[in-house]
């Protein structure tokens, strides 16, 4: 059955999710529809980036990601549908497919201008249930996508915050705070690599240590670490504790990797 | 394939919701179940109506939608289910699906008495579950309506709060604080259009002023506007703001279009 | 359609249960995925475990039950596969299965090892991903349980507390606040038999009373009363009100039947 994610900035205490869904069903009823999250602060396209970069690559082939996060719906910003050699990525053109695309290889990339393809009338405030809900149900039918609108040649890139290295000493930054209180950064093992032979430490801005570990019961409870975590990158966390707030880490916060 | 809306005060971190998606799925394997809203402010019947009615002519035809806010159950308040030209609708008959029934062609109105068709025993604190979960999933099976219970002539309706036209002004209220911040009012476009061929503006209790525009990015971030929402009501917003809290608006502030 | 149900303290507004999904989804594409709750409160196995118990019998027979909670995620402790009469679970040995399979015929329990059923390769953080939900899926395939893993003979058990009678008083405790403010008990309707042909009231910490009736609006708006709730325990409520919030109880606060 084909599939649908969601990534948005809706909540979930208004009509706008459902409107979506309601959309998406009456053209492709045999869909599985897939809440990656609709809890990205209002407007924050970086977030959902990130949020979307993590989880789209557990999905089948396909697999059609729609990522909704659009302060400036209804003026001229493009909108677009991506297709990669596995999926296929749907929003507007502000950045927030970037960081998922950018680990893809890129086959086609159209503007969304048909509007025969829309929700009519559409809405200048809503695009979510009026452009982005219908395209991305029907790519899930395996429509042409030059019926979708014209195609271009690039999409707007979000910057990544590169990790430095100088020396024997690594540099970062905080991309992340997960419900846990667990701090993802911008550093991936790869990056870690040229440390290694080391037994490395992350320091933090208030002059915490944390030791790198696998996993969190390696330290007592209470205790800081660092590790390698599910997306591939480091982050920080103490044992059964919440290193975001007993650490005062934010997104953008930086540290050194040593 | 078959769909069955939820719209309810149940929240997300009980049993409740989980409840009544086993019991659907146990009588009608075949059916997608999607969640409107399960944030309604416990007992508030009004955002559950309000919310409903943003969202119920999303869904393609045949879809049941039901809506369970029910600070009476247990009670003898009646439970309905109505069937519409497009859609079935279920829940408590306090007013809840009232303002969605207002814009439809009622065809048939059902009292739900048949113990057959309930989850037993059934308890005195949770229809949701038990009635109105086994109900709504029989409906999307076609059974012929009574089966259900007798039919009555009339649901409760819940109090439109109808704008007022004076001269040149018009009055209304809010109705609905969205997660943006954004502030929906009972005033559509065809009441405006009373009111056309002039610059529109919106004055606010506070004494603020929003012109009229069509979206959020036609005024300077940080701006106040007002518009067409997408469930065709005005609505009061500040680009990349929240006007609720800035202007310190909520459900019932009144305010004037000139 | 196969179901699988997830309980877990992963929150909605990170990539957690997502990617346990997209995995899920990949290997049994006709599957129906239900969210019991994700608002578990990080780590706390009760409250889990007394939420899967309060919904797993809602669902049909050979639905699929997965659990996670589990601040030991990464270390030795072993995660199980448990067939029953009617189900299976799925999730670590630490309890958070215990209270939903006291009420079970467990027939058979499997430790979960076989890496091959697993995601590859293995987050030392999130077995939810890796291990749980490609077990759970490969379970809605009937696949041999043998395959899972070795046959062990029991499983971790989280105490219940038990009610104790006393004369003719009954002392229990709080076991869960619902979002109504509604405090579940340890009581259940068999242990209240005991007490049984007399007028019971629930005497409270605070010096409250709160006479047992059926249903909420058997007493005035604002006033306390005591129900069998839709668990089969009893409850404390004020109708149309918050008793934790008003009465100051929680998980854990002393109560009697008398």
């Amino acid at each position: 059955m084909a599939i649908v994610t969601l990534t948005t900035d809706f909540g979930t205490a208004d009509w706008f999710v459902g409107s979506m869904k309601g959309v998406i069903y009456g053209i492709q009823p045999d869909v599985n529809i897939v809440d990656i999250t609709h809890e990205v602060p209002p407007g924050d396209i970086r977030t959902a980036a990130f949020l979307l970069m993590a989880d789209y690559k557990c999905y089948p082939r396909l697999t059609v990601h729609c990522a909704v996060v659009d302060p400036g719906v209804g003026s001229d910003r493009p909108a677009i549908a991506v297709r990669t050699t596995d999926y296929h990525f749907v929003g507007p053109d502000n950045g927030v497919l970037s960081w998922a695309l950018a680990r893809e290889k890129v086959l086609e990339i159209r503007q969304l201008t048909n509007q025969d393809v829309f929700r009519q009338p559409v809405s200048p405030t809503f695009h979510g249930r009026d452009i982005f809900a219908p395209v991305a149900a029907r790519l899930t039918q395996g429509v042409l996508l030059d019926w979708i609108g014209p195609e271009v040649s690039d999409y707007q890139e979000l910057e990544w915050p590169v990790a430095e290295l100088r020396g024997e000493t690594l540099t970062g930054q905080i991309l992340h705070v997960d419900r846990f209180g667990n701090c993802v950064t911008n550093i991936d093992a790869e990056a870690l690599g040229a440390l290694s032979g080391k037994e490395l430490t992350v320091a933090l801005p208030g002059g915490q240590t944390c030791p790198l570990k696998k996993f969190y019961k390696e330290v007592e409870a209470g205790q800081p670490l660092a590790l390698i975590g599910s997306t591939g990158f480091l982050e920080i966390a103490i044992n059964t504790g919440h290193a975001a707030k007993q650490f005062n880490l934010q997104v953008g916060t930086p540290l050194e990797v040593r």
